[in-house]
């Protein structure tokens, strides 16, 4: 469930990172005041150093902090499965099962609830394996290794598709999103080394990442 | 700066967790629209299999998420530094420097601003080293290993005192959450036999924690 976002807005607004279209840094522009209606201004509140939507009739001052994407890296054997996009953003495009985190559930039921939603299979959670800051989207990545007990899967209604792939078989051209390749990545290699320790990095926007390519 | 919400109310209201009141998992009554100011109406949205708050005069829905308390654990030499927390919830008890992580920044980034906020201190972040989940009150907890190159600090403004500490003076019946005594548990653990893993670890409401002790 990817395109969900944090408080507000559709995908294409808030999440558009890394592998598509530039985008802020997802903060919203909050006109009313969530409480009693009124309209907002934006100032530094008393006792704080940044910027913040406070409203003055009220009192209340409404925050906006990173949010959380949780998934995993489903393996069944040699294999590991992975979801066709049917939302914007990156319809269409190869995605390990991800999507925000809920209230009131861990990381881990999160990963295990998008996997079921998305793909219609039930894993068992293991280690924590990628954690990735995503800053200039407002948002936390994290993906851990699952295992599969039998190659059952479906389907969810935000999916086009969902298949089982060996290594030689991704479709590394048409992967949705940087954490999901750079996923990916490590785990070929970890699986070489046997090891497979927490991957820890930072997502840049992409005309940060060209100018290092280039 | 823990006392800041996700997106909105005091936080008293928020964040009461642990060691504190028992409170819900950080749910806001959303009265109106940021968007457009109009009355919200609570729903299961189309595509989705969850309430929420949407907007049926502009069509937003108002999502609301997990937040992200990043902080960490300054050592320095055989002690660590602790603030003594001059705002509620826990005014008066001993607690490592967090706050929530702020839009813009990466989770070490945050740990280390939060450091120099409250506790005057500049650190030198190393390895993540707990990660808790707080699902009754909506947050994922997070803390850093991390260096003092000097015994340089100052309470900031929501800090009522800074202090080193060695293992034998580490206020244990004053600490402020259970996110803090374990981290702390961990560490004084970990450092007799000299390697520093990865703690992973939910949180129970009191009333909870309770029961599994009676």
């Amino acid at each position: 469930m990817l395109p969900k976002t944090g408080i507000g807005l559709s995908c294409k607004d808030w999440y558009s990172d890394i592998c598509g279209v530039e985008m802020s840094m997802g903060s919203l522009t909050i006109n009313f005041c969530y409480h009693c209606g009124s309209v907002m201004t934006r100032q530094i509140p008393a006792s704080d150093n940044r910027m913040r939507d406070v409203c003055k009739s009220c009192g209340i001052i409404h925050y906006q902090n990173p949010t959380i994407i949780t998934g995993c890296l489903p393996v069944f054997g040699d294999k590991i499965l992975l979801c066709k996009r049917g939302i914007e953003p990156r319809k269409g495009f190869w995605t390990l099962p991800a999507g925000f985190m809920e209230l009131g559930e861990t990381i881990e039921e999160g990963a295990a609830r998008e996997t079921l939603e998305e793909a219609g299979a039930i894993v068992r959670i293991k280690s924590l394996y990628t954690l990735f800051d995503v800053a200039h989207a407002g948002q936390v990545s994290m993906f851990f290794l699952a295992s599969m007990s039998s190659p059952e899967y479906q389907a969810g209604s935000e999916s086009l598709e969902v298949a089982l792939f060996r290594e030689e078989d991704i479709p590394w051209d048409d992967l949705s999103f940087s954490t999901v390749s750079r996923t990916l990545r490590y785990y070929f290699h970890d699986r070489e080394i046997r090891r497979y320790p927490l991957h820890r990095d930072r997502i840049m926007p992409l005309s940060l990442q060209a100018q290092e390519n280039g």
